[in-house]
């Protein structure tokens, strides 16, 4: 695994660049990103490019050795060009413009949008694409951030009327799948379809989610125009796009099939803070991050792009973007970096190489101070390196466990949550998390990935449930966990005829007749564990494996495949995870609140996120290549395995 | 009473028509309520009316037997009349426009739209008024859902500055009346005046209050304006209105007097959740609802159209639009049927016949599941069918409790609340289920009631206060009890010269010289119980009937009649309630907390809301017709009068 | 000190102002304020004026021997005139107008609302400038209320490109300044820029905090057009602008330099429910207030024109603009009057003479009550004003202690908290409470005043610190204590080169080199107290003089200079200043929770905001002109210092 940073020459005196680059390399860092904010001084005014700066930049970075991800700038248009075309700009759900000022400033349905973004990137591929130093490319930066990827512009709802004539045969086929008949919703032409914000009351479902779909595809497109030039241009190059940590709002495995790597921005601390957590947790990991919230992304995004996949940025200090902002405990940023590599990543980039003194991001740590001293971040970027090289490369092999992730079961659960406790990644989170605390390595992939291999299959929900998955999961011989809603709807976003969970009777014959959704306080005992949030009734002639008080199955299996039909607690989960390792012959430890463990080829990693030190389960026979049994807060160690 | 359900043949395919109809009957049902939101499908584009589907839908329910209720269909323009006339969608109070999508998208005040919908109706009453089978009309559904009475679109200014000359002699009247020169407000002319929305800070209460009367006028001539169609047309059909839950932003007394019969949607399961109730209230009747949700507007709603009321539509099972939808205990769907029937209800009509699988509403529950097999409530529906038969008709007749109730009142106090915890239905309701728990029958009247005949009148607060009403409290021989803030205001939203509670002071010698709000967490003992939220300074030479711990009286008794200057707690209301009765002639039964008791003609109905068993205060001689004196959870018992 | 009341003769009949003159006179006010909200009696149309009410209500209130404050109208321009240039109001952040219906509708920046104002200012000043009862002007009206110093017009932003183009020598200044390199948020020209409104996602700091200070020089400018025709045409009297409570909008200290007295609108129970305190606090003192607001404002106030100022409304009973009004404890309205005084106010004017009974305010407690009846705060007044004249004239001196005020740390704060519960006003406030609890007198004062005479300088927090400032620090010979993030940002808001506390490292050689927002309930336990919200990381050789229980030291000292860093609670700030004064020889008093005390001339006041009787801390030998050394709830001791 390499390290590298996030660096903006543009922000610092020129003279400074070479003493950069050299305590970069210093350090244990081998690559670089740049590049990807600087339209402005790549093209200072329309048509006139400056490309001196970057051209000496590019040198001084590569004459230190430094392999160098060029992002392209799209991300942040010039003021020029906003004022030239100023319809470019997303429009919000209230009809608001989302102007210039920030960044992201943008409609990704915007046709001059795109033009633009195709004569920029072609300029920069044509100069740079074929330099000794560009090892890869970066495209614009965290699509969708600033919740940018749905916009209700006018070139939006064109868009849209265009993605549903390429998608419907006609508009009864649109009015029929959409149920459009019941308030009268009949649209006469797809001309007459308006994006559906604004409303009276909730647009249709179907609406929405084809509303989501297409935003969706928009982004995938916008890649790929990218992607297409780049890769015309810039031949055995990389592709990249950093992705975002708790973010569905386009399919980034879609996305992912135009990249060669999957990277993401990882900030445990500011997700920790933002996200679902409990008050506990933000109490118990505000130092450190859950920690499950760094491996769920590894594990995710390593399933976006065939496997390969970096941090593009990762935490290095505090940051400036959440409600607080606390800074980590000593040694977790080396412990980030090398959980990274006990996932299989191929890079680390810190963001970013030095602190800013000016403007949004002031306040965000970088591995150097704005004073240009050391901060902590670069003392355990440092040590991490060494331990890397310690350590030697890894390759990437299955996991024991695959479970499958679903952009689109995100956008239909936030368009018809039923319960507003009901929150897809919180659901997937909580049975990732519930593997992972038994010790077993997991892989997050899309439904349509390959399944063969695995011991372990679980499916945390998908509402829409393609017959070609039922398939596959019929044929698989290995124990199979469905979570609550699976199979609700068709893909058109109606009840399937059959109830749920829909065709996959044919596997498991239930039924659900009927669904609540249970306010906070509202729980039921089951045999082990309890459920709040969700209870489905059930129908069938099997008898339930698990139960609650009142005599109502949650649980059924049929064959090696389970339905669970209920919001489960983490000891409900302990106890279905472990029945199913046990009948997939996978030995599981039960590990210690703080403590996690991942075997990547013949190592073994284990990382301490408390703030006590932990004894390791068992410790027989060990060869620690680095620490001990007895790990210390945020510290690490890795061993052969036995 | 009679049973029946919501349908919508254009649903579904015609050849289901016939088998629906067969098993409506077969459960028990004689109505159906059909065609309000079927514009698209009886006028597919301008001006092409396509009956025939509508005919035969109307032939087959009319031959199976069923009376037909028919929906006039203005709740769901067509996206075609929207495109054709943009500026008839309401206008929020941020400036955006309401569009199309779901529902109810037009502006009350749109002369265009106005004109559209006499077209329709029209239409539709000369082809279906003489129809055998259509006994009944519903005007429009829903008039106000999803916040909908007040618009602020042009076409609202516009009917706004007209009614405003209908209702001032010049415009130097309405400055004198609203106060205008208080922050040099003053009007040249009317002209000048606009909707009172975004405004620096709050605008002036009279302009507010005046602009919600006329926005509450917009519906009642809208209505008015179905109903004069509907009457010329189809003689002796019943004209009727679906009112809501919680419902108070137009006059429904007024509406109702264009009606025959005053009907409203019953989803006590959602009111709970969505409305003022505890989190302890919300815990303890998730499944049930609060006891007093249904009867209370059973008991408001028969006060509004001569005594005739109607269930239209009735939750069979869990809804889609709370923020969590549990499902109704087993037992409840005939509970609030039965208890429908001992409030004097002609009709429930279960909403709706089959759970539509597609568009916004596929989470609800129907009789049916969406895979046409019966669900819970169909055999729950069919059960009380049988008991309705056992019970036989019944008659309403004068309850011994008018509680007085004012939609003026309700925007009064939204208009200034003074203290942000003072709201009109948390306190109308706290009185109303005090009355409850004591077993005493409640008519819920307008102010401008004829209130002979009744052993106690209760007014939980009138800020305006009409002479005429106050005569005739005056000349009433029985308890009275006049709640806070009543009096407070004249009909111009001022301070009387005389201080509240203005004209009442002849009738009780009392002045309120100063008023508190108080935060949550500052209360103060009582007597009996105690007081929270508001408080008043008395000045009287009265003797307080009830007072603080600090010597402050806080109920005032002349003669029959009472002031309360505080808002009171449960057992502060027992109290009192319990004195007014028993100088009443009123014997009071003090009812376990779960249970609600109903005389109706002379039987005696007992309700358990409750998840445990409950056992009948007194049990005596009496002869049961349904359950016995020990009632399960959601059962009732009935039983002929001693 | 002089006591007086606002009136407004055009809300009442004519035939009532001889006699509401005579009855104030007979209270004991001899001040009235008059006029600021008449401009639609004074011009009913464009351009004819009506002078003849205001010239009768002058003489009548005049011939009481009462002594005017005219205010300018221009804080409610008339209908008419909004028509003729509708642009003239202010715009929202979401792009709204705020318009006509209440007051302050209007943008500071419009040029023509500017000449209008000129227009009507100079035309009162020319009738009235010379009346002999005209002792005071007033202009306009409580600047900014309703969220209205800032503005997103097209005038504003017009202003703010003027603005920018004389602030910066030019655009590559400002692109340097701000860091616009960061997102290539780059302007080709000073008109490419826009008011920092409607972006993606945060703009850059500097933008806001200069779009802050723009506004805040609109009001400056705005204020002083109105100041210099005054001026110029009504020689020897006061001009005075009333401020709020808790409101930083714009630079009071600016304002304040066209001022001849600051005053300044005292509603303690509303501010108390309005703004930051506990629930416990909110709770404790709903009645009363919590004892130190209205001490700080006249303690800041009293630094912002020259040590002149006043209470210019003063509550009087309950107020109608509070979440919840709950009504003050009887003697309140006497205590906060002579705290007033012993603060050194010029003039206690009580907000309203008489209870409006229409509009707005119509829930607003005046002295006498809608029915013209005296209320309780006339009969406090009166016994004020008794009191007041056994007490005798007093003059301010210099306090104790002096703490640093920047309205530009506010801005700067709001603009960037980098933690969601670091509020510049609450740490100020806990400052300032934790010096008075210890019977300290303070002056709050402008970081420029002169420091000289002050036994101990407090700057709570100064994110920009003036190198003059520094310097006049290092000269002072008394402990000074800096709080955190002072020193921490550039003039341009940029980090300095040499971190926080930039040049103060001068005075005290540390430096800040990261720092942690705490959530709520994540504290750190420190040698006295403990601290939350805020902690910095300090690189020092300096021995901590109060550290953490891991080790890291906060509060560290050099010379007379001490450096605080991180949030103190009360224990700790306790701790500082005891330690702070005991270094300058000032004796302090640790007080009871409820009681405050003061010293003017050669009195001193004590307090009691309590409900509880009170017994003083010590009591021998003391010559009390009020009270004893038992004081009741609300109740006031005074005494010659001995």
């Amino acid at each position: 695994m390499k390290l590298g940073c996030c660096y903006y020459p543009e922000h610092w005196p020129e003279d400074m660049w070479a003493g950069d680059a050299a305590r970069m390399v210093n350090i244990g860092l081998s690559r670089v990103r740049i590049g990807e904010f600087a339209w402005s001084r790549i093209e200072p005014q329309p048509g006139q490019y400056d490309w001196d700066w970057l051209d000496r930049a590019i040198a001084t970075l590569g004459d230190a050795g430094l392999e160098i991800i060029l992002g392209t700038p799209t991300a942040t248009p010039p003021k020029w060009l906003v004022d030239s075309m100023p319809d470019m700009v997303a429009i919000d759900a209230d009809g608001n413009p989302r102007g210039f000022g920030s960044r992201r400033h943008y409609c990704f349905s915007h046709a001059g949008y795109r033009k633009e973004c195709e004569r920029i990137v072609t300029a920069m591929v044509q100069r740079y694409g074929d330099h000794p130093a560009i090892t890869a490319w970066q495209t614009d930066n965290e699509y969708g951030c600033h919740d940018t990827v749905v916009s209700y512009s006018d070139a939006a709802a064109q868009g849209f009327r265009r993605w549903l004539a390429e998608n419907y045969p006609d508009v009864d086929a649109l009015n029929s799948a959409w149920g459009n008949v019941f308030w009268s919703m009949e649209y006469p032409d797809f001309e007459a379809v308006d994006p559906p914000n604004l409303t009276v009351t909730e647009p249709n479902p179907a609406h929405v989610l084809d509303y989501r779909r297409f935003a969706s595809d928009e982004v995938v497109t916008f890649n790929r125009l990218q992607a297409d030039i780049i890769r015309a241009h810039s031949p055995d190059r990389d592709i990249i796009h950093n992705y975002m940590g708790f973010f569905t709002e386009f399919d980034h495995h879609k996305v992912g099939q135009d990249l060669n790597v999957a990277s993401w921005d990882s900030y445990p601390l500011g997700f920790l803070e933002q996200f679902f957590f409990s008050d506990d947790e933000k109490h118990r990991y505000a130092r450190q991050g859950h920690p499950d919230i760094a491996a769920f992304h590894h594990d995710l995004y390593r399933g976006c792009a065939n496997g390969r996949w970096s941090v593009m940025e990762q935490q290095p200090g505090p940051v400036n973007w959440a409600r607080y902002n606390p800074a980590p405990l000593p040694g977790m940023v080396r412990l980030w970096t090398l959980e990274a590599m006990a996932h299989g990543a191929e890079l680390v980039s810190y963001f970013r190489w030095r602190q800013a003194p000016f403007a949004q991001e002031q306040m965000h740590a970088g591995l150097l101070r704005p004073d240009n001293v050391e901060d902590i971040g670069a003392s355990e970027a440092r040590q991490a390196a060494r331990d890397i090289t310690m350590l030697g490369a890894l390759e990437n092999d299955r996991s024991e466990v695959a479970l499958l992730f679903s952009y689109e079961a995100a956008w239909l659960l936030e368009t018809q949550p039923q319960g507003q406790s009901f929150r897809y990644l919180e659901l997937v989170f909580a049975m990732y998390s519930g593997l992972r605390r038994l010790g077993l390595n997991v892989d997050i992939v899309a439904p349509e990935a390959e399944l063969d291999g695995y011991a372990m299959v679980v499916a945390p929900t998908l509402p829409i449930m393609l017959s070609s998955l039922i398939a596959r999961l019929g044929a698989l011989q290995v124990p199979v966990l469905i979570g609550p809603r699976s199979g609700s709807k068709t893909d058109d976003f109606s009840i399937p005829a059959n109830l749920a969970p829909g065709e996959l009777q044919d596997l498991i014959p239930l039924k659900i007749t009927r669904v609540e959704s249970l306010r906070p306080g509202i729980t039921a005992k089951a045999d082990s564990g309890e459920i709040s949030r969700w209870l489905e009734h059930v129908e069938t002639e099997l008898t339930a494996e698990t139960g609650l008080e009142d005599g109502r199955g949650i649980l059924f299996a049929s064959g090696g495949l389970r339905y669970l039909a209920a919001w489960p607690d983490a000891a409900l989960l302990e106890d279905i995870f472990g029945r199913m390792a046990a009948e997939a012959g996978l030995s599981v430890d039960k590990l210690p609140q703080d403590l996690r463990m991942r075997r990547l080829g013949d190592l073994c990693f284990a990382f301490n996120y408390g703030t006590q030190t932990v004894e390791l389960p068992e410790t027989a026979n060990r060869d620690y290549i680095l620490g001990s049994s007895r790990i210390a807060p945020a510290d690490v160690a890795v061993w052969k395995a036995g």
